[in-house]
């Protein structure tokens, strides 16, 4: 691979929302045309690779003899000087993005994850995905409660907590996805948006911390032979309400303060929120002041007629919130640009909310042939999965895409599989296979593959 | 466990210099007692926890029906409304902290992890600490570059690459610790520093993303017979430059852009930088310009005067860069103050140089017994663990320990078994079992125990 490698390097511009206007892109295409031309003038393509090399390291040398950057002469900035770190200058594009138009009101709407910018399986908490119903709020904490009851015995000890009481209780710290549950939803009606930061964007993954909802139930006292859900509620405007089944509850779901190491962010439900790992985000209540327990569904608005499945004969179906085994490939992506042939490292996320990925596979053939990718570890239920894969492009038209299958089997579809079940009148729980076109000139787009 | 937590919940008050000044701790305590006289004189303590938690829900539910919050009944921030997202305003206090006077210029100085204030593994970019030798620079990264080189025929394809080149090679993302190699020095001469933050919060533990340095020296045609040791050179004006040998070179030091699945922040050396896991910080050579292939270590400034162990005998050890078996208890921990007897979640990190945590013990009597906490997964290599462990304060005094077991069967020493060793001259290196002293009031102070 080595000598491959040295070899067959190519680039990749970056969406051009995040770093470059058109012109700057023209700009970019025209330098590097020139200076491939002028390579090529050098004779470079005769010329061994130790010798490009050497005569690069002296053109650099020259640079650097002649110009000593100030960052290497002089005295940088001292140590606390930001109080809270903030990222570089440089990156000041690669931002979380509201879709204009999507909603009436940016208190109702959301912001997209840069998952084309992005690295790893964290989310950086000042990237994270928003879904705001009535707007964000940074509620003072001292001030906050949760109160856990339920009628007809099904809890014995009702009881209210204050932040203070609740961040004493033994704790679980676990790294979990998020995925609202309409995340790709235009697909379904063959909407291509351009980039996979609105196709894709409204994932996320953070360590939480935070007590398990369990241990609350049990300190409270629950009659576990009449207990059959809990409703979770929050402390905004939206009065958000979600039916929660038993079984998840007495599980895995976490009421959680903590999100990659520090407090929950207020957009993220600071300082309270639930987690419900492997189901939609809608679930994982945010400003969480109240559980209740009981022994049906509470059918509320937010489950009775939002976040339902709208069938193709006309029925619906509801309280479908497990986010099926999916994946997609980040880099590259649609209105990335590739500038050379050449190697390039295929990259993407898997995730399953039934449990852990257990292979992903690529193809850049538009689904005729496939091979596996590299997954890296950590590989945890319920958690984004990082892929890699090797490709040289030949300057062909190529369509890359990924296909996840995680510890249950279950293969990820394709989007007419997922249409001959699913219709095409649906907006939540689109997991089909994410098709991106390379086009001759190097533009990726997004392209549905049948 | 559930009866017991339901009646023992105690609080415990965080650090002053994170929220409270001693006036407003003093107010704090002052308004529990008067709490707690006014509980006894309702008979409270004969009231089943039924009763008291149904009259507590009362007195709550008539405050949020007369004075219902701002955030229930009206419409909160829009998405995307800080740009990149911000902690709460409610967290403001929580910050990295340089400990005055420590060096003669902030340029060249430390500020420390508020680990008494954080969850899990993971550590917020924004609280990552930093040590800096000569201050720290935003690059530009089109003009940053990285030279690999070599003399003797040791490297047979020397090369420049550009920020681009690097990206598009195939990268690696792992979860590692980095510690400097002077944290918790101050304990070796029996400087007992008030705070966690200040005894060890110069270790992070952050998801790392980029190409392993192994790749590009295969890339560039390392001779494997002839070469012994890498040199890492930064850009900045402190001219850190460390020998990291040619076996840790090949195995798991990646040459990294990503952190948290963003790029580097500038004072972690944006936007390039080795990570060599296990070892002390000082080797991740931060905005890395240059690899030189030798078979000689270069005795560096770094390397030779600074970073070295000095040994009773008068001699002093080089290249002891390895991090042993380390762990500490970051809540309760120094300054904090425990308000009440009763349930506790006693909580902190272990981390380990050679491989993964193994165990870890806790004691809660100055070392005389010891029960095994719970680790958190996921449970990495090089990176730091979180344990958790239930603890009933009886009122009396105690001291809390923590006692880490790597999976090289390493058990992390006393005090005085590590001085034992290294006498007490020393700087670095010290991982010796941290001793937390609760006093009978509750105040949390560092102390020695040998």
């Amino acid at each position: 691979m080595s000598r491959d490698l040295s070899e067959v390097i190519g680039r990749v511009l970056p969406a051009p929302e995040n770093h470059l206007s058109p012109e700057l892109l023209e700009q970019a295409r025209k330098a590097r045309r020139s200076f491939m031309g002028k390579a090529l003038a050098m004779g470079a393509g005769a010329m061994t690779a130790t010798a490009t090399a050497t005569r690069a390291l002296a053109a650099e040398g020259e640079d650097v003899i002649l110009n000593l950057p100030e960052h290497t002469t002089g005295l940088g900035q001292p140590v606390a000087a930001l109080g809270y770190g903030q990222p570089s200058k440089w990156e000041a594009n690669l931002q979380r993005r509201e879709s204009p138009g999507l909603t009436r009101v940016s208190q109702a709407s959301v912001s997209f994850t840069p998952l084309q910018g992005l690295f790893g399986i964290i989310t950086p908490s000042g990237l994270h995905f928003e879904r705001h119903h009535q707007g964000w709020w940074d509620i003072d904490p001292s001030k906050h409660r949760l109160m856990i009851h339920g009628d007809d015995g099904m809890i014995k000890r009702p009881r209210v907590f204050t932040m203070d009481d609740l961040m004493r209780l033994p704790s679980v710290s676990r790294i979990h996805f998020i995925e609202c549950g309409a995340n790709s939803a235009p697909e379904w009606g063959n909407v291509a948006l351009p980039s996979v930061q609105y196709t894709h964007g409204m994932v996320s993954c953070s360590e939480f911390t935070g007590v398990l909802l369990s241990t609350l139930l049990e300190m409270c006292g629950i009659d576990r032979k009449k207990a059959k859900y809990v409703l979770a509620e929050g402390a905004d405007g939206s009065s958000m309400t979600r039916t929660v089944s038993i079984e998840q509850a007495m599980d895995d779901c976490i009421v959680a303060w903590g999100m990659n190491g520090e407090m929950l962010r207020p957009e993220n439900g600071y300082p309270l929120r639930l987690v419900v790992p492997g189901v939609q985000g809608v679930s994982w209540v945010k400003y969480l002041r109240r559980i209740e327990v009981g022994d049906m569904k509470w059918a509320t608005k937010d489950e009775a007629i939002h976040y339902i499945d709208h069938m193709p004969d006309g029925t619906h179906r509801q309280y479908t919130g497990i986010q099926e085994c999916k994946s997609v490939i980040t880099t590259p992506s649609g209105s990335q640009t590739l500038l050379d042939r050449g190697y390039y490292n295929v990259t993407g996320l898997a995730w399953s909310g039934r449990g852990t990925i257990k292979r992903v596979d690529v193809s850049v053939d538009g689904g005729r042939n496939w091979r596996t990718a590299r997954l890296e570890g950590p590989i945890l239920p319920k958690a984004l999965t990082r892929f890699n894969i090797d490709w040289v492009w030949d300057g062909k038209p190529a369509i890359l895409q990924s296909r996840a299958i995680d510890s249950t089997g279950y293969v990820q579809p394709k989007i007419n599989q997922l249409r001959a079940v699913r219709g095409t009148r649906s907006i939540y729980h689109q997991n089909a296979i994410q098709s991106w076109l390379v086009s001759e000139n190097g533009e990726v787009s997004n392209v549905q593959v049948y």
